[in-house]
């Protein structure tokens, strides 16, 4: 089967290395004019002139990248399966439909409001408590879009900053840690949870993704799988989805954001799991039985961003699984990413120091176990 | 790096798959006209005029497949490192040269004879008593330009059907069980062992291999890892290096060939061992530390062959992991693999026999050990 990716970044590119052993076969769609999957084949189509000739190699649709026109993605489905849906892309890109689906669901949030104009979003900061953060409903991406208002009389400022019609504005929380949880979902209507991760960003981009967690709480987990079942089965979903969540002190769990696609927070899975999100994904949307999700042993997933550091010495620590995107070089770009498996936790976090020390600006691992 | 493949079938493809991740790039050198890696860029070379046009887009040589002409490799390698050397090809490519180096090195090997005619050939079968394998000393491969000798008197007619200068003569070994060491040497002469692997052919083609044994007493172990060292140390060897064993029933083994390759009997690696055979050739040929060799799990490697069967069957079993070649069926093809892990034996050979159950004309599986 030829699957067509849309997007030809690096998940495109660990999806068709997962793929190639299931005899699949890859066309990526490319928009930017720099696509950098370096396999398969690649359509550039940066003038909009070549999907009919994408379409035409392709059995099978779905994407690496949420942030297209949904009108592209409904203009796909007429002619090829698309997975996960047009649907499924549309709440997700969406801020405002994403938070009503969440609530809808009865999947708790932040306190939030939305927000059309710059009075509106000075009342949202005052009636929530500043600081809160404010975001466009659309185009969000890597954290653009976005202001941090701390006294409501930045309102203003803020608004004119982002410059979008309509923002959602949303309460700090104090949470005590940001975790994930993955699911894939076949078109049968089966669903496999990965064991949810906990994630160290910092400005804005992940740099540590450790899974399964040691004092995760079974209850915990099973309400994190439930809230991803609710949203997976109400959109009828086929494939990967990722949702992030903060974590409070109490335990309970507010969602943060989803992702229809693979996630940097389940690179992990690659060399930790039985089965990684990508072949998952992969068996999903071709209507193949899932694989196990479980995890063969402690992993943590190092982001190796900007600079590359020496892969040498990254192959050198014991049981280290280096990945590389085979990409140039440049301050804040993901470049590769680096797997450590550990039969204990405490054996784990060592490995991680060993690996960040290697890393050029990486920084210090913390995790909330610890 | 950009790493030239001598060969494009699907050991290359295994290694492609292992390289990108390494930041590798592909270039597969095809003078069959009929590749199969499907993967990276191909230069089909049919008409031996496209060697300097490969040459010029790879940094680094290796091969998939040792029939290949010496005086080709030497000439590669006057313009590009290659890996494992052209005496490697050399000597593993002529059965009397292999045996003589076993026989220098002290490395057992079945009572054997070198015959230049049919009076020899037939001189020979009486010495060493029949049954005989007669076997030409160049260009065997998969069984072909080999003739089983049940009576000196059949020597005559196997010297004609043989059709070759130049023959080993080698007399039956009464042995328990087939195995194999793989071991990988690095540029500075670092060298990792594989634990050793039980193979199960019928027809002259692999059908099972496992890894690692229950049975094996650490001292035969130790043996086997002292052979293909010195294999590797006297040949100045880097890459992944295959010896195929015979084991008797006092535990002693028997060399009976090599392979200057990665190898069918080490694809449990991919998912059985902390670092696969094709990573760790990689990491080898470029200067790289080599990766852990130990295996996580009891792991069996089972070949489908001639036909597929029902992949989504085979991707249902538990922690079984399906290859697929991209190849269209064929009788006596290699068309995939299926490696299955599972905590015990026990439990491993169970999921085998499963495994074979739903793969047409897959032979009953048959270890030593059960």
């Amino acid at each position: 089967m030829n699957i067509g990716v849309l997007g030809a970044g690096q998940l495109g590119r660990m999806l068709a290395l997962a793929g190639y052993p299931l005899a699949n076969r890859f066309t990526f769609l490319d928009t930017t004019g720099h696509p950098s999957a370096g396999i398969g084949e690649v359509v550039i189509d940066t003038d909009r002139k070549h999907l009919e000739a994408f379409l035409e190699k392709v059995d099978l649709v779905t994407y690496e990248f949420e942030h297209l026109p949904v009108s592209l993605v409904q203009a796909i489905e007429e002619v090829r399966p698309v997975y996960p849906s047009s649907e499924a892309i549309r709440v997700c890109q969406n801020r405002a439909e994403e938070k009503a689906l969440f609530d809808r669901l009865g999947i708790p949030t932040p306190a939030y409001r939305l927000v059309e104009h710059a009075d509106e979003l000075e009342a949202a900061a005052q009636e929530l408590g500043c600081p809160v953060v404010a975001k466009s409903v659309t185009e969000g991406y890597d954290g653009k879009g976005q202001a941090v208002i701390r006294d409501p009389a930045e309102a203003h400022e803020a608004w004119r900053a982002i410059n979008h019609p309509r923002l959602v504005v949303e309460a700090f929380v104090d949470f005590v840690r940001e975790v994930s949880i993955i699911a894939v979902r076949g078109r049968d209507g089966e669903v496999a949870f990965y064991p949810m991760a906990e994630n160290q960003h910092v400005d804005g981009i992940l740099r540590y993704s450790i899974a399964p967690l040691p004092d995760l709480d079974a209850g915990v987990e099973q309400v994190a799988d439930g809230y991803i079942r609710a949203l997976l089965d109400e959109l009828d979903y086929v494939g990967v989805l990722t949702l992030e969540l903060f974590q409070c002190a109490d335990g309970s769990l507010l969602a943060n954001e989803m992702a229809p696609r693979v996630h940097n927070s389940g690179h992990w899975s690659i060399d930790g799991a039985v089965t990684s999100q990508f072949e998952n994904h992969l068996r999903a949307i071709q209507g193949l039985p899932l694989g196990d999700t479980s995890a063969r042993m402690p992993t943590c997933m190092v982001n190796v961003i900007g600079r590359e550091g020496e892969p040498a010495a990254i192959l050198a620590l014991p049981d280290a699984h280096l990945h590389r995107y085979d990409k140039s070089e440049r301050a804040g770009r993901k470049l590769a990413h680096v797997n450590l498996l550990a039969p204990t936790h405490e054996a784990l976090l060592e490995r991680v120091r060993a690996c960040a020390a290697l890393l050029p600006d990486a920084p210090a691992p913390r995790f909330s176990f610890e």
